[in-house]
């Protein structure tokens, strides 16, 4: 079996894996309780949380953990509206971000906020002078995310960091749930965003946890009211074990990132050089300003599901443009709002590489590729 | 060590700790992907909601999978308010709801809505009577706890069932986080009810997996907007170990549940009928009409804190009346409902049987007690 569906979701790493059986097997405490039990629980929480924000160099009490990347995409969302409300009600989303940040947004538009769609180039690149003139005295939140799930286009984050840099009232979200591991944390924890997200189970972390990077001072109603955990801005009992195999997780995926990248780099450049020879493949991803781990073409007059069917007969698990929406059937948003003419964007589907592939993989895949090519091409005649 | 603490949190089940890593390690898929592994994830999520369905006597498109019982809690609030707007702008909680519910019905009233607490008697049982005459034109919801967290009152939600019966457009709500295994199941789950509560981590689960009952036609505004799982209603990428590891850990607690209750009474009455035989206990808690594993009592001039450090250095957990509340050093919210003056309310521990406790331990725990209690009396004097 070859997994080249890692943007999708990632196994749990083993290390991560023997920290949650660890401590759900062995710290039976609720963070929350007065005695011995519970002190032993928030001791691993804090070390949990202290690990996490030097590993993204903010401090602790800026580390907020979450359900995932929906529900960290839905707090900020929802809770700058709410609690900005007497301000502003202008909200500026890139029209190529996930379901969480879009559907938060559209559900917003029915409680009285206005939303505004910064467009994207042909290549999948927020068009950071279109989103600036979007910008009104009502706006309130601007979200944009690192790396875009459908395509891997890295989104001019800094440019867009450097024009909000004298509009503090404007708050500035970072869906980053694509991005840990896959561009430098840097390149997203910039000092000028206030709010970051990221999902554990993108990074070989369990699924079920996400963080939610609210930086110092910067106020967001809260999603989940109840018993004051996590200071008071989202309740419920603390999912410790799950919480600390975060930690492992991040910890592993940040050692040697670099060299990650560059070695899932050089897998994408293989088969990137290999499809670019095939006469009816479109590549909607490139090699620079995109993730290295994300590649997505189409073979015209194929559609996504049949090649994604194809390649799962040889045991290769690849996916149409993101998972959740292929399902349902409908057109990838990203490649909509990139003006790819539908015909071909149905034909999209996307591999998704992870450091724990390898380039024997590589050419199993291209040998495999070859093969339904030359199938599909009788067909799609 | 005893762990007198189940209602804070229970250990996980070594049978529901084994799913979770064997589904973690074996099944990778995403179950939104087209793909066969993604088949596969699906096959057990629809399995997982399948059992619950069964064990609850719903059917399973009534079951969603949540991060925990908080934000079962706050979804039902928020959901219902938000979808129900334009019919009414009322809501009525008991006045002995877990936080969970009432900041999030105290969030409410920042958000133009009208919340009514229904009192309780002195014992914590709601007055439904009260209740009933605080319903007007525009109530939309009731919510009322199945199993009270503090003292174990047992809510009369059949009263309050039939009482509602003719009134079809109010939405009734039960947070049967306490409930589970501690009542019968068809207590709670009655069929006027429409939504109900649950919390994995409370019955030997995992943490970080709640269920939301809604029942068939029941709408609910999404409190996670984004990729549509969970039939579009709940959306984030599946937390399919944790799932299948609560279907397993609520099919244990279910089986021979009642045995397992008169088990847990059995030790229960053995405290009880200790305790009440001390001049300065006061007992919070019943054996009629009480969950059969709370018992809440306190020592007459010593603070709940003081009898839990007491009772941890001698190894034994028990816990202040709540666990969230303990830290804030705030006053138990069900005790103050009940009138309780604040210097015994601040007195009150609570003690959280389960069925793995045992005889022997509540030999020891009445051993420490007397040990204690002489120690304390001194104090207290
Ligand atoms: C960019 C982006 N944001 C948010 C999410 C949602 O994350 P989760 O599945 O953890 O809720 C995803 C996952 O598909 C994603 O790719
Ligand atoms: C009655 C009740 N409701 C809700 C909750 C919240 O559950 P969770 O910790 O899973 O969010 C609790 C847990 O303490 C509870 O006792």
């Amino acid at each position: 079996m070859i997994y080249f569906d890692n943007s999708a979701t990632t196994s749990m790493a083993p290390e991560a894996m023997k920290t949650y059986t660890d401590v759900a097997t062995k710290i039976m405490g609720n963070p929350s309780s007065l005695h011995q039990l519970g002190t032993v629980a928030t001791r691993l929480l804090d070390a949990s949380r202290r690990q996490i924000s030097e590993l993204l160099g903010v401090q602790p009490h800026e580390i907020y953990f979450t359900s995932g990347g929906t529900e960290g995409d839905n707090w900020v969302l929802k809770g700058v509206a709410f609690e900005k409300k007497p301000f502003g009600n202008h909200i500026i989303v890139s029209s190529v971000e996930h379901p969480a940040i879009k559907n938060a947004a559209e559900w917003l538009r029915t409680q009285g906020f206005d939303v505004d769609y910064a467009p994207v180039d042909a290549k999948g690149f927020v068009k950071v002078k279109e989103l600036k003139a979007l910008v009104r005295d009502e706006t309130i939140l601007v979200s944009c995310m690192a790396v875009n799930n459908e395509v891997g286009a890295i989104q001019p984050l800094k440019e867009i960091a450097d024009f909000l840099e004298d509009k503090p009232t404007i708050s500035f979200h970072v869906d980053a749930v694509q991005g840990l591991g896959k561009i430098a944390v840097e390149d997203f924890m910039l000092p000028r965003v206030d709010f970051v997200t990221l999902s554990a189970h993108k990074f070989h972390g369990p699924r079920g946890v996400g963080i939610l990077v609210i930086k110092a001072g910067k106020r967001l109603t809260p999603l989940l009211h109840g018993g004051g955990q996590e200071n008071n801005k989202r309740s419920t009992t603390e999912n410790l074990p799950a919480i600390a195999a975060t930690a492992k997780a991040m910890r592993l995926t940040l050692t040697d990132d670099s060299l990650k990248r560059k070695k899932v780099g050089k897998m994408k450049a293989v088969i990137y050089n290999a499809l670019k020879a095939y006469d009816k493949v479109i590549l909607f991803s490139e090699m620079e300003h995109f993730a290295p781990n994300i590649l997505t073409f189409g073979i015209r007059g194929v559609r996504g599901e049949v090649v994604v069917h194809g390649f799962e007969n040889h045991e290769i698990y690849i996916s149409t443009t993101s998972a959740c929406s292929s399902k349902k059937n409908a057109t990838a948003g990203t490649l909509v709002a990139m003006n790819v003419p539908n015909k071909y964007a149905t034909s999209a589907v996307r591999i998704s590489l992870d450091h724990t592939n390898n380039m024997s993989e590589v050419e199993q895949f291209l040998t495999v590729f070859k093969i339904l090519y030359s199938e599909f091409d009788k067909i799609a005649r």
